[in-house]
């Protein structure tokens, strides 16, 4: 497996660490056996005609991963898998649900995480990451500002960093001061943050239905009262959120108005129009989680609610995880005055305050325009994804299965017919190498188990073409099974 | 002063290190003047006898610092205070209370806050951060693992940090399992994830009267029942515990049994005896924050509860914040088995996760044995500055001010004669040039005004001398002002 290895000197990678890589996937992969010797240093670097020191350095990153070990005189051996296991997880995350899964997995019968075709998960994979700029940006800030990248912060965030967010957020016709921004670590914080600044035992939330189960965990956190709005393909039923309104004294509605999560329905201007209306008529607040808004396949400009709030009733939510990098755990709100005060002792109580360092850096990396180039990468690389899915899913699907082209953003939901499981299928699907997310997770109440949601953030266009037609194989039969099953439940009657 | 360098062959620290600590300290405490003149390299390495490089090398550390400058053609020189300073915030965030102080300071007649001798802060300042060895690590591991250090990482945290950390705790004499610790960003969070899985509404905790602030908001945010125990110099009256336990079924115990903030206190062996086997008469949970008891000056070992917790009671808190660098957003929790699955919930529910990045540069630290160099550092610098603040206080403050030397950590707790203000001590310690935490911030009920918390965290030895010389003389007026308030109080009397 060895004669495998090639190294490119003309790559840009440091040789070693392309040794390093290719070693790695060959454990990982079980090419190499546990406790199988790895050439000798010597015999190695000769064959490979590179230096020692190569090698070494390879061997060293491997021994510091816990993939091979050192013995004194005999050579470097690979490590059992015991070892190996639990190391890290590579995606996900992406609500508990989905964590569940990789338990799951782990199931006799049913495949590994990383040998899964992953459409369940919306995080984006490290191919898409900016590592080079980004290396590049953090050693600028370290020489610059040393230990002060290290040091506390305010708990409302780095200025310079809200400042570039005001500057990029104009692009998205927001109209934000310094002060009106607030930092947070993640998406899922700013809902946690809002949380504790708004409800107490008891209070009620409107939410859409279904919506983004880490919100709803949140909201129950804080014993609210959540009441359902449910969704159509152009947004919220505003009739439904009226007759609601008027029962109801809501803390605050929680929207994902452009490429929503988990259906990938966008809000018509008219609803959003109507839901501001609604606002104003019942001082609701609204929490507009806006995070793929970034990624319009379409021609039509998704407006934001908050760019339309002339009153200071939309707290605005942005997160860099789905469109940037997870790791970083950056996100921001953008707050009307009143709350000021209120959001900032959340913030406060939560964490103190955002890991500077990353701040400094997100900070740079808008300055010096690279932000610009790396969205629209990003953007391109998605939505040829997004293209691939819908034509894999209109060539390969059964003609009883509805969705919506979204247009944007990363997820897309299908509708199965009534009486199909849309678990049953997530379940034989871990079984055939894809993993997707079943629709039942993402709703509070009334759940319903025909739904599907398919995300094309971890998934190349390849697996794309592979994994539909998987799904769509296994949809068929338990279409026929459902028949037959049919047959089977009627027996009685005749 | 350049005169004092002594450079040491033998030492295991290399040489230019070994200078640019030297010049450091001469530049920081104030003996090589602003915009002064370094020797030239030629020059100066003749003079230490060490080769060229070693005095470029330690210049560049010293002007990546940004505590030199350099001049083409002219040399090397101390850079001014203005430029070590910086934009953000240095200090705080420490608690609300201080955070607000940043306003009043601004008010007409105080100084600005970087004018302050400021030992209101129990925060680091970057000055001892370890910066060279952090950016090293940071670029190994973004050579290593390319994208997977900003993808999404396991709730529970990076494994082999949790490895590392596994390893590390035992030199407290803590057998912690890998599945047993959960990483979380910051002490801060881990209060607010073990409050949002153990407190609901109306729920009881137990805390220590004083306390730290951030604990006693979220608490409150939970809406418990916050029940005090008054602590003494050695540990919480475990009498008045006894009591309040017959009267109240508590969800939890918050103390931090090392080195408390803001007493300085610790608990003696006896009463840790008594808290543990009254924890297991009455069924009680205790959460146990350990910040500060690597800093330990003194010749007794301080063992924390969860090294003596055979029953699994306790629940551990670690913050690398104090001890390490605030910025890094880290800690670490040690728990039970049992509540494994419900704490990482809310840990997910929080942020998701913690910064992988940081995690791993966190652990290679660990693994490559900079760790304890570190830490023994800071011990050593704080130890000098406890040292220089004891001496201090016992050589300048009036008779009928009471302290406990802590022998450890960061906090020492001023007791102020009935009657005398420490708000008000505070006021005037603004308009004088230093600042101090007012006792009264630290009580969730029955205030007590007439307390002092001094901090060593953020000030030089230097600064020391001068700020308690202040201090006293501050606290010598408000005695003299009070007997004669006194007099004037009783005249109707007469």
């Amino acid at each position: 497996m060895i004669e495998s290895i090639q190294l490119d000197k003309n790559s840009n990678r440091h040789l070693y660490i392309q040794l390093y890589s290719q070693l790695r996937e060959l454990i990982e992969m079980g090419e190499l056996k546990e406790h199988s010797k790895l050439p000798s240093i010597r015999k190695f670097s000769k064959e490979l005609g590179v230096n020692n020191v190569t090698v070494v350095n390879a061997y060293n990153l491997l021994e510091e991963e816990k993939l091979v070990y050192k013995k004194v005189g005999s050579g470097t051996f690979v490590a059992p898998k015991e070892i190996v296991q639990d190391e890290e997880e590579i995606y996900l995350d992406d609500d508990i649900y989905i964590d569940e899964d990789t338990k799951f997995a782990d199931k006799k019968g049913m495949l590994k995480e990383d040998q899964l075709i992953n459409f369940a998960t919306a995080a984006p994979t490290p191919d898409l990451f900016p590592i080079a700029p980004f290396k590049r940006l953090l050693n600028k800030v370290l020489d610059r500002d040393g230990g002060y990248a290290f040091g506390y912060q305010k708990s409302q965030g780095y200025m310079p960093l809200r400042d570039s967010i005001s500057k990029y957020i104009k692009s998205y016709d927001i109209d934000a001061k310094l002060d009106e921004i607030q930092i947070v670590s993640g998406a899922q914080q700013g809902i946690d943050i809002l949380a504790k600044t708004f409800l107490d035992y008891g209070d009620t939330v409107f939410v859409e239905r279904p919506t983004y189960p880490g919100a709803i965990s949140v909201f129950k956190s804080r014993k609210a009262n959540i009441v359902d709005i449910t969704i159509e393909s152009d947004g919220i039923n505003v009739e439904e959120l009226e007759t609601k309104l008027k029962v109801n004294k809501a803390k605050f509605l929680y929207l994902m108005p452009n490429f929503q999560n988990p259906t990938g329905y966008s809000y018509s201007q008219e609803k959003k129009n109507k839901i501001l209306e609604l606002a104003r008529e019942h001082d609701l607040l609204i929490i507009e989680d806006d995070c793929l808004s970034d990624l319009n396949y379409g021609a039509n400009k998704k407006l934001s609610l908050k760019s339309q709030d002339t009153e200071g009733r939309v707290i605005y939510i942005k997160s860099f995880s789905k469109i940037f990098m997870p790791g970083l755990r950056l996100a921001f709100l953008i707050i009307p005055q009143r709350y000021f005060n209120d959001i900032l002792l959340s913030k406060y109580m939560s964490d103190i305050f955002t890991d500077g360092l990353v701040q400094r850096v997100l900070d740079l990396y808008f300055r010096e325009e690279v932000w610009e180039k790396q969205i629209s990468k990003v953007e391109k690389t998605y939505q040829k994804r997004y293209e691939v899915m819908i034509k894999s899913l209109k060539s390969n699907l059964p003609v009883e299965i509805n969705f919506n082209p979204p247009l944007g953003g990363l997820n897309i939901w299908l509708e199965l017919p009534e009486g199909i499981s849309g678990k049953k299928i997530h379940d034989k699907g871990l079984k055939e190498g894809i993993n997707i997310a079943p629709g039942q997770v993402f709703y509070n109440s009334q759940r319903e188990e025909n739904k599907l949601r398919l995300s094309i953030a971890a998934v190349t266009t390849k697996e794309i073409e592979t994994g539909i037609k998987i799904l769509s194989k296994i949809i068929k039969e338990e279409l026929s099974n459902q028949e037959y099953d049919w047959d089977n439940s009627i027996m009685p009657l005749i």
